[in-house]
């Protein structure tokens, strides 16, 4: 019969390696089955509990207090493990080595002055407090401390775009820079690709890709998972990709991340093609509007978004010269105004409310989705809005709109008189048991409509040229009208979707595109296998000794940052 | 001054063609502005409301009402413009034309004894008594009528089946058989690319861009937009599948449809498997998980699924071949079991979520999403689990599982004791930073696990032949445990929904497959048109002049129905 005892420690930090170690070291003892070491987390209490290392004593714990947990053979071998535990954590904790460690940013940055970069791995509920100190010394940040607010990441990075310093992360896990890897980083061959990525192991999985099929990378800059949030604006994401569009060393960018917010969506992406550059987006489970919009290329797979890198990089003077301003041609059509669209076609309406809704917000429709809004009114558009007009509440009593214009002629009309509509996207179905000439009464409606007022009408036509309508003359009809028309739905919604992302400034004042090409030189506050990690890579680091302020006694912590403010 | 009058005429049955003639007739008249002749459902009003066509007297009508409205220059044009409404509305409805017109399905059929085919498109409430009495009289049904219940459906198609017979739709707006397009269909060359579409305009564009890019269309056959929904079990694109893959005209398949709920992805998925055939899967709005997996391979727009079947047609023979039964390999993979995900990584994790979310049902995570169910207990698995093991929760205090393997070597043991487990997916992340040696410590905890049981392990290895922990000797370590090793995570997830969607046995009894080759001949009960079209295109139609019994009725139309019981 075994034997559980626990130990509670109440408040105060411990280092994680030290709790590990601790935890391995008890296990290695004469007599002990197993044990545990871990702060109180209802998480951890949960793990203890799945290994059978959870006990009363336990209970009462809470998350700042450390737990100690043997299950041993015997009463004796589990007292005599718990008696070594100050003598271990002592051991642990000393970290090891001869060489002079400083226990202050200030003493770090005296023995490597030429320090551009922090890299703090801290605990979360300290992190922000390192950060800003790094802050406050001019240093840019790797941040891979997770468990830190959202409040502070904003201020954080606010305050370092204003002085044009980068903040990477919190919960950035890797990042790439002149070939000296951050965090967890794959070594891959230097070459003309570049990351910006919000996605860690998103980053790892395609710059090891890349390198596989032969290609480099460049820079690979981590954001943090949460940059893309509608809080947090993409704001390391933006300097990140203005960084790239100025360092000469790269050709073709990569963006990967979790779909952002449209509003989010639309700015990152305008910022991708503000860089003139062709850039390959990776947005996790997206499903792409195309396949490829002027300088942006989509990807749905990590592996994909690796090899139509590679595969850009192979040709990419000629990609970057034909795609530089890829708007430029009819100038200003990225005018501003609600989408309207007013479909005949569920499958097409439905692709549409799919490719669309990820750029247009708030969007509407009497078609359903997670994100889309219903109308309030059934005929009447609210902001942007997606109509499948053939759907069975339009058409009791009514024929379907493919046989009858009727409808969706009176709906041009009321659309083009909100001055708040920009675009109407349409559908033009031809064929057997169709309208014979659908054109011949919708473009008089588009040509009355744009008669008062420069509205874009962007349509597009299904048919054949075996149809009876004759798909030649419908889509004269349709450009005499003044509409863009195309033949397939992936080109019309790519030129909806172009005229959505418009070009968007970098942050200003910009990062000094010297800061990647510059030997590493770092700050290591945190994880010290992080330092030895940069020093593998021969890059120069100093780590520093560090203990949380008041020895981690949160009011303590709280009184002494009140004071400093 | 404009004036508006308003007629309600109540109850009965008017059929659209002859109500959208009737409103024409009545705008043309000598000052007469505009005119609206609908039933007065809320849809309908709103939409005259919106065309300044709504007054006080309309306010009163229900859904089975008919409106006339008129908006005159003065009184007495729009007193003598109703006063004409009588005499339009039988002029509208002769139907014109000297044929004799069966007036009954029975008559019809000694008109045309050889008819297979009913298209029925009357209106919804009428429709599924329609299609009843065609089934009673064994054919089978192209039922483009909206507004039927889901219950009806089921009864139509469960019976159908039962028959060996097809039920395309309700709401089928389109289909090709034996290159005659049934309802709205485009002209285009015959091939050998045959598809199944709950989808009507992804049936009409997909066929559309087929021929536009050289290639013929065998078959389409739709299925009605809700064929796909769990209620109905994909009832009608399986029997498709199955028609599909005994058709010696078809190489290639393409299945459209809006993305199914978990259990039907997996059975219809299944079915397209089983036809032996190259099948190109595009489900809208629907982020593949992968390019291909075996037989099946997904497409993200229209075109690319045109584009795609084009490309496979051409070396049909050959990729057919190489494809049949693509899990023979490793016979009886396919187990059941749940899946449980246990990730370092946190977009590995995410990725995998996103697309085995499709597939399994249901599914828990700590990470969210839309079909995403979260743990009830924190460490416990439930169901199909994925999880995200260095997300914040778990490293409070605790170094990240790229580090320290503790936390999922004793995860792996409590999953494997869990018999209803079938499949652990699991990812490795090497590299500066991570663990030195993670598959010394995961491989001897796969190997214990598969020791008592034969438990699949999945493991994607993220990592470089530079890297310092040496990627060969972490992939052997891991395939000598019995792990199936991945370099990246497409194949890994590829792997996974294989075993997950088995081959389905198509219903039973069969549709004959001579259906598709045999002469289209059909009896058209509803729109006029759809008889016009079918003769043009030189199939044999009759029309059936139809009326509702009772006149439109519902009550009396309800008694005849139970007397007809």
């Amino acid at each position: 019969m075994s034997v559980l005892k626990t130990e509670v420690r109440p408040g105060g930090y411990y280092d994680s390696i030290v709790l590990m170690q601790l935890q391995a070291a008890l296990a290695d003892l004469p007599g002990v089955e197993d044990a545990g070491a871990v702060m109180a987390t209802p998480e951890n209490r949960a793990l203890l509990e799945a290994s059978g290392l959870m006990s009363d004593v336990a209970v009462e714990a809470g998350p700042a207090d450390l737990l100690v947990v043997v299950r041993a053979e015997t009463e004796d071998a589990a007292t005599d493990a718990l008696s070594r535990v100050d003598g271990l954590l002592v051991r642990g904790g000393t970290g090891g080595g001869d060489d002079y460690r400083p226990r202050s940013l200030e003493s770090a940055l005296k023995v490597l002055p030429e320090a551009r970069w922090a890299l703090v791995s801290t605990p979360g509920r300290f992190a922000a407090g390192v950060a800003r100190e790094a802050l406050d010394r001019g240093l840019n940040l790797f941040l891979y401390s997770d468990n830190v607010t959202v409040e502070d990441e904003v201020a954080l990075k606010r305050r370092a775009a204003a002085d044009g310093r980068l903040v990477m992360g919190p919960d950035c896990g890797t990042a790439l820079i002149a070939g000296v890897g951050f965090g967890f980083a794959n070594r891959v061959r230097r070459g003309s690709i570049g990351l910006v990525a919000a996605s860690g192991t998103g980053l790892q999985a395609i710059s090891s890709h890349v390198h596989a099929l032969g290609g480099g990378v460049s820079h690979a800059i981590g954001t943090g998972g949460r940059d893309l949030a509608e809080e947090v604006g993409a704001l390391t994401a933006r300097q990140g990709l203005d960084l790239l569009a100025r360092d000469p060393g790269t050709e073709v960018i990569v963006l990967v991340s979790k779909p952002p917010v449209p509003s989010v969506a639309r700015s990152v992406l305008g910022a991708a093609r503000g860089t003139g550059k062709p850039v390959v987006v990776h947005f996790l489970g997206f499903a792409p509007p195309a396949r490829r919009i002027g300088s942006l290329y989509f990807a749905t797979s990590l592996p994909e978004a690796a090899w139509m890198a590679v595969d850009l990089a192979k040709s990419a003077g000629a990609v970057v010269d034909a795609e530089k301003d890829p708007r430029g041609e009819d100038g200003g059509a990225s005018a501003g105004g609600y989408l309207r669209g007013l479909f005949a076609g569920g499958t097409l309406a439905s692709e549409s409310l799919l490719a669309l809704k990820n750029f247009l917000d708030p969007l509407h429709s009497n078609m359903k989705g997670d994100t889309i809004r219903p109308l309030e009114a059934v005929p009447r558009s609210e902001f942007h809005t997606i109509l499948d007009l053939g759907a069975d509440e339009y058409t009791v009593g009514r024929l379907h709109p493919m046989i009858d214009n009727d409808m969706r002629v009176r709906r041009i009309a009321q659309e083009a008189a909100d001055p708040e509509v920009g675009l109407i996207l349409l559908d033009l179905v031809l064929g057997d048991g169709a309208h014979p000439d659908p054109a011949g009464e919708l473009a008089p409606a588009i040509a009355e409509a744009r008669r008062s007022r420069d509205l874009e009408f962007v349509v597009v036509v299904v048919g054949t040229d075996e149809d009876p309508q004759d798909l030649a003359s419908q889509v004269a009809a349709l450009e005499d009208s003044g509409a863009l028309v195309f033949e397939d739905l992936t080109s019309a919604l790519s030129r909806v979707v172009d005229r959505l992302v418009e070009v968007v400034p970098p942050p200003l004042p910009p990062v000094e595109v010297e800061l990647l090409s510059a030997p590493v030189v770092a700050v290591n506050i945190g994880l010290e296998s992080f330092s030895e990690s940069l020093a593998d890579q021969g890059a120069q680091a100093v780590h520093l000794d560090w203990n949380p302020p008041a020895g981690g006694d949160d009011q303590l912590m709280a009184i002494l940052e009140r004071m400093r403010r």
